[in-house]
């Protein structure tokens, strides 16, 4: 039995981790402020300190556990909402990211993976962005990111093997249906499914490389079984571009309903595009995505219909 | 009669500036939280808040201010010091940032001006490194100042003009002699007149560029006096490279004293050499350096002789 901290597991992307996890026989423990994250989503069986991670305090409680790996996945986690309180957003994706590596470093926790974003880059790329090309955040919460994936290269020369996973546009089942201010499809999706509308709040050309979920907690996995005390960082993305315009097209289509569109003003610190070349990941270990935008959309939508 | 927000005027570099500005019958409001600089420094005549910059309860107290600009100079300085209290380093150079832009968008503040850092460049260029060239904070230090000039570049959007100084290693009088982690003439120089003997915590091939104190309030006031709302970095650097060895034989060679030299250990987060071409800062603003490294340290010997 291997022991993990995933933290933020009531969290979309957290709760899915966890649940693979804790379903292969793991112990898992969780650190979760519940702010936008769901005491229900935190998969039974995992041991849970509700608090924020930057916290001494919580931190404290974690001490006396001996971890296989830290999985960062906690934060705010939308460009968007970090200019509202731009020292919270600081606060949870990079203080934290702070007092997380001292907990490893203490604990001799030897595994370090963060859930970092494709945010960080300069916009619109000429081709799919890859871990080389230019970085250029744009929102407050990207500033955070590149912080930690920073001090993630500097303590891996404390002996820690350190992972940035720079995610791209991450959907799926679990993804928030109540906040309509945080991930593209999940906004798009509950607006159609409660309202019958929805409003964009940006260009109908813009686009974003969607990568599912499942694939998303695989390529964790992947990184959790690599070897070698050094830092990487890898985008897990799909290499395609869809644009909101065609996006939208294809939830209306799949949830075969008369739907109006407005598009309709714009996003604090919102990319007009990027879409990310995999080819690193694919190459160091073995990870490409499997699940087409296609399928899951089907899959999400199947799943967002039962919750509304 | 002009008012201004000087951050740190404890401390070596925004004592000077402070002084330089109240001697031009300004009004100079500080907040300094006196961790590394001394009540005594404060220039009379400057209205002081003792506390953090990163602290809502401090900024509150300025908010009936009008200030022509804000500049930030306050903050942990030291990329060694930055691994003892990762936490605290980054509240003291980056959430204080994001509070005072807040502070500077409440006030109606137009022009915020940053001390920010050499060590975000990455190390050993092969040539003087500019502006546009590779960024690799190897400190937690310089981490926490590459993200405050990324907060500055998107807040300008929101009406400010923002510039971030990215300063070499400044020297001159007013240096802290105390501290022997910060500052790299002002701990050789210490040691030299406190203890005739010179440890250095590092190689003597690493070199730095040396920028004289006054040079360096003088690109404030050119950076205070640019028009435009916009977001700049300029190198604040002489484009000279003196070596650790070189600058210990100038300084043994002034004191004209019997003082012995010891190589020992490194210094964790490092650069071995870094040194900076200052000509976007002499175009755009005229700003070049005035005194050499001979007469600056000629100057500031003779002042430290005075302290110890």
């Amino acid at each position: 039995m291997s022991n993990f901290l995933v933290t933020g597991a009531a969290g979309f992307i957290g709760s899915s981790l966890a649940q693979n996890l804790i379903e292969e026989a793991n112990r898992v423990v969780t650190i979760d402020n519940l702010s936008t994250g769901f005491r229900d989503a935190i998969p039974s069986g995992v041991i849970f300190y509700e608090g924020d991670c930057y916290d001494d305090s919580v931190i404290k409680k974690l001490e006396s556990y001996k971890f296989d790996a830290i999985f960062h996945i906690a934060g705010q986690s939308s460009g968007e909402i970090s200019f509202d309180d731009p020292v919270y957003d600081l606060k949870s994706n990079t203080q934290s990211t702070l007092q997380l590596i001292k907990l490893a470093l203490k604990i001799e926790c030897k595994k370090f993976i963060y859930a970092s974003t494709m945010s960080v880059y300069e916009d619109q790329p000429k081709r799919p962005i890859s871990e080389k090309d230019n970085l250029k955040p744009k929102s407050l919460y990207a500033v955070g990111k590149l912080a930690s994936e920073n001090y993630m290269r500097i303590f891996q020369k404390y002996g820690l093997q350190t992972t940035s996973l720079r995610l791209f546009n991450v959907y799926g089942e679990g993804q928030n249906l109540i906040n309509l201010r945080q991930g593209m499809v999940s906004i798009y999706l509950a607006q159609a499914l409660k309202n019958k509308h929805i409003l964009v709040k940006g260009g109908s050309e813009r686009y974003r490389d969607f990568v599912y979920i499942e694939d998303v907690v695989d390529a964790f996995m992947c990184v959790y079984n690599r070897s070698g005390y050094n830092n990487k960082i890898y985008n897990v993305s799909t290499g395609k571009k869809t644009t909101v315009d065609s996006l939208i097209k294809k939830i209306i289509n799949i949830l075969n309903e008369d739907i109006s569109v407005e598009y309709h003003g714009s996003t604090p610190g919102d990319q007009f595009g990027v879409y990310g070349d995999f080819s690193k990941i694919k190459n160091e270990l073995g990870w490409s995505p499997k699940v087409g935008l296609d399928e899951g959309l089907e899959r999400m939508i199947k799943w967002a219909k039962d919750q509304i």
